[in-house]
C-alpha cells in the first residue's frame, strides 16, 4: 500500500517521540492504518542536535514553511507551539498547500480554531488536535464521537499536570507554594518560565477547546475566566483536608440557563470525587451527558509517550480516510459562545480571613455576610492566641459570586482583618 | 439532507431508549452526523405494549427479518440479544442485503465476531458495536481508534454492573451473596434469571471482544477462563478490607511472553488503586498502552440511556462515513489469538481455610505449602476457639498458579479442613 507520508515541524520531546513511535511501532500502526505511516521530512531549529532519534533518509527543512511545500509530505504534524508566529503560519500553508495538519498546540487551536477550522473545511481537509489537550487521554475523540449523541451539561478537567504536581506535592509534604514550583523546576515537571502553567492559562486553552466540542459553540478563550495556583497556601490545603476537600486547579465549561460558563480556577473538591483523587501530574476529564451519564477518564497529561499517541492516533485517522467535523460539526453549525459572566456563578465558597484575635471580629464579618445575603454552612478556628494574628475560615450555604466579592471587598477594609481574604470556590458534593 | 434512515429489532429497555434518544436530541444529532438520524420501521414481540416512545409514522415489522429487507431501512440497529437465534439472523440477513448494522449484542461478537466482520468487510460495510461493552463508556472507541498506536500490554475491566453492585453492597453492609442478589433483583439490578451476570459469563462475552481489539486477534471466548461471585463470602470481603483490598470481579486481558491470557474472576485489588474505587452499578476500564501509558474510564455500563448513547454514536459515524475496519484492522491481518492456560498465571494468591482450631494445623498447611514451592507474605488469624472452626487467611507471594492448585488439593484432603478452601487472586500493588 502507499504510505502515508508525515513531516514534522518541531522536534523537541513531543516532535522527538512521535517519530519514535511511528518507528517503534511501525509494522503495528500499519495494520491498523491500513497502510503504512512513514516520516520523510522533519524541520527544527538546531540539525545538530542528538534527539536519540535515527534522521536517515529523511528530509531536513531549516524553515518549517517548507514541509508545507515539500512534494514528498501528506500530512503535516505541527509541534512547534505558540499561538502565533511559525505555527500559526505553518498550519495555515499547509491547508493552503491542500495537505491535512495534525497539531498539538492548544494555544492555536483556543485563539485562532475557528478560522483554521474554516480554512480546512472550505478545502476539505482533516485537522487532527487529538494531542491538544490532555495527552495519552482520547478526549477529543470520546467528547467529538464517542458522546456525540449526547448534550453535555458539564465538562470538568484537570488539564494542566504541572498545577497538579505542584498541589500533590504541597498536600502531602505541608510546604509552601514558592518551594514547591522550585523543586518541581529542577525535577522537570515545570518549566524555567511557569506562567502559563501555573497561571492557568494552559488549562484555560485546553477547556476552551472542550467547551467547543462540548456545546457545539465556536472558540472563545477570552471569555474563559482564568486564576492560577500562585495564591494556594499550604494553610489552605490543610484546612480543605480538615474540611473533606482537595484543592484542584479546575477547568469548568458548564451549560446554565443564560449561556456557557467558562471558569479555570483552584477548586475545593470533596474528597468522595473522581477528581479529587487524580493526583500528580495525572490528567483526568469527567463529561456528563444527559443519556450517557457522567463519563471519567484519567490518564498521562503530558509527555512524549502520551502526546505522540495522540498524534498519530490522529495520523491513523486520516491514513482510514476519516471525514469528522473539525469542531463535531460543520463550521456553519456552530454557535457563537453565549458565555456567562464569574460574578453570575451560584455556588459555596470557601473563605480564609487572617484576623487579630480580638473579641468582636466575628460579629463584624458576619454581619456583613448577613449585608449581602450570604449564610455560613461552618466556621472553622483552633487555637486562641489574643492579640495575635489567627486564621478563621467560613464556609458559605450557596451564594452568588457578585454577593461574595462584594462582601469580601468591605471584609477586606476591616482593622483586624490583616491580609488579603483568600476564596476557594466548592465543588459540590 | 438525505436522512440516514433507522430500523430498530428489539424495543426492551435499550431499543426503547435509542428511539428516545434519537427524537428527543434529533436535531443535536442531524447537526454532528451531518444529516437527520430518523427512526423509520421497528420490530418487537408484542405490538400492544406501551413503551412511552411514538410510533406513529413507523413502520412495524411482526418479524425482525423483514428489518434487513425494508427498503426504507438503511441501517439495522440489532437490539434482540441472544449469541445465535434471531439477532444472529437478523445481523447475517442486513448484511447480506447490504446494509450496515449497529448492535449492543456482546454475546453475537464474542462468539461469531469473526465470521460476521468477515461478512461485513466482504459487503464494504460498517458493523458497530459500542453499546455491547461498558455502555455509556466510548470504551471500543478508545480502544481502536484512540489508542491504534500503541502496543497495549493489558487491558483490565469491571465490566459488568450486577456483580459490582451485588460486591458492593456485601462490602458496605457486611451480608451475604444470596440474600444480596435476591435484593439486586427485587430492585432490577440483577436479572430474574442472574447465571449471565453472576457466573461471569456476561463479563467474559465484553472481555473477549476487548481483547480482539487491545492485541489485534480473533475473538475467542472459549479460551476465556470464568469465574463469578457466588462464592464470594462476606468474610472474604472483610478480610480483604483488613489487608488493603477490595474484592471486585475484573476481566483481564494481559499479554505474556507465550500469549494473551484472558480471564474473568474476583480479584483483590489493592485499595489504592483506580478500581478498587469503582462501585455500585458502574463499569470501568484501565488500558495500558506502550507510549500512552494507562488510560483509565469509568462511567455507566448499562440501562437505557448509556447504551443508547454508544448505539447512537455508531449511527453517527455510519452518517459520517466512518470507515474503521471492524476489529481495528482488516480481517486478514488480525491473529488467531495465542491463550495462556490460567495454570501458567503467575501472582499472588489469598487462601483462606475454615479449620478446626488444634495445635498442628498451621504446620501441616504450611508444610504442603512449602512442598509446591509456596512462600507466605503473610497469615492472619482472629482470636482463638479450642475445638471449634475457626478461619485462617494466608497470603502467598508470587507462584505460579498450577502449584497453588495442586497445594490446595492436598490442603482440602487434611482432615483439619472443614470447608472447600477459598481462593481468590491478587492484583499487583
Amino acid at each position: 500500500m502507499t504510505p502515508l507520508k508525515i513531516g514534522i515541524a518541531g522536534l523537541g520531546t513531543v516532535g522527538a517521540g512521535t517519530a519514535r513511535l511511528l518507528a517503534d511501532n511501525a509494522a503495528l500502526i500499519a495494520t491498523r492504518a491500513g497502510r503504512p505511516i512513514t516520516l520523510t521530512a522533519v524541520s527544527a531549529r538546531d540539525k545538530s542536535r542528538d534527539r536519540g532519534i535515527a534522521l536517515t533518509g529523511i528530509t531536513w527543512h531549516d524553515d518549517a514553511l517548507a514541509l508545507a511545500a515539500d512534494p514528498n509530505v501528506d500530512v503535516v504534524v505541527e509541534l512547534i507551539g505558540g499561538s502565533d508566529g511559525p505555527a500559526k503560519a505553518l498550519v495555515e500553508a499547509a491547508i493552503a498547500a491542500g495537505r491535512p495538519v495534525v497539531t498539538a498546540n492548544k494555544a492555536l487551536l483556543a485563539i485562532h480554531g475557528t478560522a483554521l477550522a474554516a480554512a480546512a473545511e472550505a478545502a476539505g481537509l482533516p485537522l487532527g488536535f487529538e494531542a491538544a489537550v490532555a495527552g495519552g487521554i482520547p478526549v477529543i475523540k470520546l467528547l467529538r464521537e464517542g458522546l456525540a449523541a449526547n448534550r453535555v451539561s458539564r465538562v470538568a478537567g484537570i488539564l494542566n499536570g504541572t498545577c497538579n504536581y505542584i498541589l500533590t506535592t504541597m498536600r502531602e509534604e505541608g510546604r509552601d507554594f514558592p518551594e514547591v514550583l522550585a523543586d518541581a523546576q529542577a525535577l522537570g515537571y515545570a518549566e524555567a518560565d511557569p506562567a502559563f502553567d501555573i497561571e492557568g492559562v494552559d488549562a484555560a486553552h485546553k477547556l476552551t477547546i472542550l467547551a467547543a466540542l462540548a456545546f457545539g459553540q465556536n472558540v472563545d478563550f477570552s471569555a474563559v475566566h482564568i486564576e492560577g495556583i500562585r495564591n494556594i497556601s499550604a494553610l489552605d490545603i490543610s484546612f480543605a483536608e480538615e474540611l473533606g476537600y482537595r484543592i484542584k486547579l479546575l477547568g469548568i465549561a458548564q451549560q446554565t440557563p443564560s449561556g456557557v460558563s467558562m471558569r479555570v480556577h483552584p477548586a475545593m473538591v470533596p474528597v468522595s470525587k473522581l477528581l479529587a483523587a487524580v493526583e500528580g501530574v495525572f490528567n483526568a476529564v469527567l463529561m456528563e451527558g444527559d443519556f450517557s451519564g457522567p463519563v471519567f477518564c484519567q490518564g498521562r497529561g503530558a509527555g512524549a509517550g502520551p502526546t505522540a499517541s495522540a498524534v498519530v492516533a490522529d495520523l491513523i485517522d486520516i491514513a482510514r480516510g476519516s471525514k469528522i467535523p473539525v469542531w463535531g460539526a460543520a463550521q456553519a453549525a456552530l454557535a457563537p459562545s453565549r458565555p456567562v459572566a464569574i460574578s453570575a456563578l451560584t455556588g459555596a465558597y470557601y473563605l480564609r480571613l487572617m484576623v487579630t484575635d480580638q473579641p468582636g471580629v466575628l460579629a463584624d464579618v458576619t454581619a456583613i455576610l448577613r449585608d449581602h445575603g450570604i449564610s455560613l454552612e461552618s466556621m472553622l478556628q483552633h487555637g486562641r492566641s489574643p492579640g495575635e494574628a489567627v486564621p478563621i475560615v467560613l464556609v458559605t450555604h450557596d451564594t452568588i459570586e457578585a454577593a461574595i466579592s462584594a462582601a469580601i471587598s468591605r471584609i477586606a477594609t476591616l482593622d483586624c482583618v490583616l491580609e488579603t481574604p483568600a476564596l476557594i470556590r466548592i465543588e459540590p458534593k
